[in-house]
């Protein structure tokens, strides 16, 4: 259940693409599945110049936070463009706004993030449209305009 | 959602002395709270030398991560004594070995914690060997030997 | 928490017609709501001669069962036309087959249904070929049609 | 997914002695398990004359339900005793008053019993001043003497 900074270090990590957006490249190191966590994701992250960090997002059930460990940068969230650098806590509350991280730098921007895994959460991707229903493993994907909303 | 280095530096923190120890003293910035998160517990902490972050514990459910940011110190982890330093990682999977922190150093140990937080738990104290039942904000407290384990 | 044979004969009930077809309606008496249970549904449901008892449907997750106290009808079960009268009982697994009730004879159809009230549960509906997304108490109904099924 | 008041007359049914209450002894066919639900429990019960459903009890959580099929008895609700018969219904939200069956008649009690069948509950047994924890399987039971409330 130990890592130690060098071990962190020499993690390969894996090259993550986010899956509607080919600029939202990362590389993960993930240190919650490597110590056997379950119920929380753990992950080193590093963003590159130029890169984003995921697809402009909320999640409407899971948690998510994020702390800055090297690097700048910019957090979209909602409509505000906040510069981040290292020591800088940003934390999502479900059901907030959408958010992404930028690094407009020239030095890799990198963070711990740490968030819930559950079996059930809504995803929405204001940019494109779209909001994603994930239940117990199954991702199944929408254009918000093909949604009914049925009221009761 | 976001709260700068320098807010977070400012923050004033509230001293907590663990239920159960009186040496497990800890200065507590609960970042997540700072921006409404409700799932998880998102903290920074720092622990003066000679002190324990907690009680020696583990949870049945809960799970949790820390981040070493400065300092250094000695995590001990079920029998193993560990020491921890800057950029380390402990994560604790529900159901693992007992663990706690402890500052023999000379400057603060300072980590980043975060864990879930679940409506229920069920939490050991080997030492004490007192189990701690957390339901719905109850928190039932017995020791051990009291307890009969109903086969079934 | 009690209602006694003759408190649940004089209630009055709501008659309910299904969101998604008209000629599934039924008169309902929820007796759970009577007595202030709030985790799982118990109604007593008349579905009267030439009426179903809702849209041909199946939960991924949410568990239901029924037992059937007077009448007859046909229980649609997937593929299979079941007859059904006082004493039997089907039960519905989460993500099992498809299933809905008709009144097939002449008398009322009397059932007691009982069912779990979860936070988040997708509904198919294989007729219409929908698919309803419920989370939190806010209903998405999509076609299937337009679900892209993103593999991971 | 379906028995028919044949197949539930047929089966056999399980003896069931309350482990901590000898009187409190009931023939027990379990509809939902025989049909493969898992999240709800659905029993027909059969209480001789002379005897009890269960020890009187009232859990924190898991909520419960159950129909008189045929014969008649007393339902203890909190310090209420109060007559049961056919076509009654006793619904038991969480948190409510402690509840047991007597059958006080000379023919069978039968009822239709369902419940939801929760990770995690506590359930109190108020005449015997004990407590039980149940989580994940594990069942750990108390004397209420023996419980340490802590205060947060």
């Amino acid at each position: 259940m130990y890592l130690s900074a060098r071990e962190i270090e020499e993690m390969d990590g894996v090259r993550k693409v986010h899956y509607l957006n080919p600029a939202a490249e990362r590389l993960n190191k993930s240190l919650g599945d490597a110590v056997g966590m379950q119920h929380l994701g753990a992950h080193l992250i590093t963003v590159d110049p130029g890169h984003q960090s995921t697809e402009y997002h909320v999640h409407h059930f899971e948690e998510e936070c994020i702390y800055v460990l090297s690097g700048r940068g910019l957090a979209v969230l909602g409509e505000q463009l906040q510069p981040i650098g290292p020591g800088d806590f940003i934390g999502c509350p479900a059901n907030g706004v959408a958010h992404e991280l930028i690094n407009d730098g020239d030095e890799p921007l990198v963070c711990l993030v740490v968030g819930q895994r559950l079996t059930h959460d809504v995803v929405d991707y204001p940019r494109l449209e779209k909001r994603l229903f994930r239940n117990a493993g199954e991702w199944n994907l929408v254009d918000q305009g093909d949604i009914e909303h049925v009221k009761r």
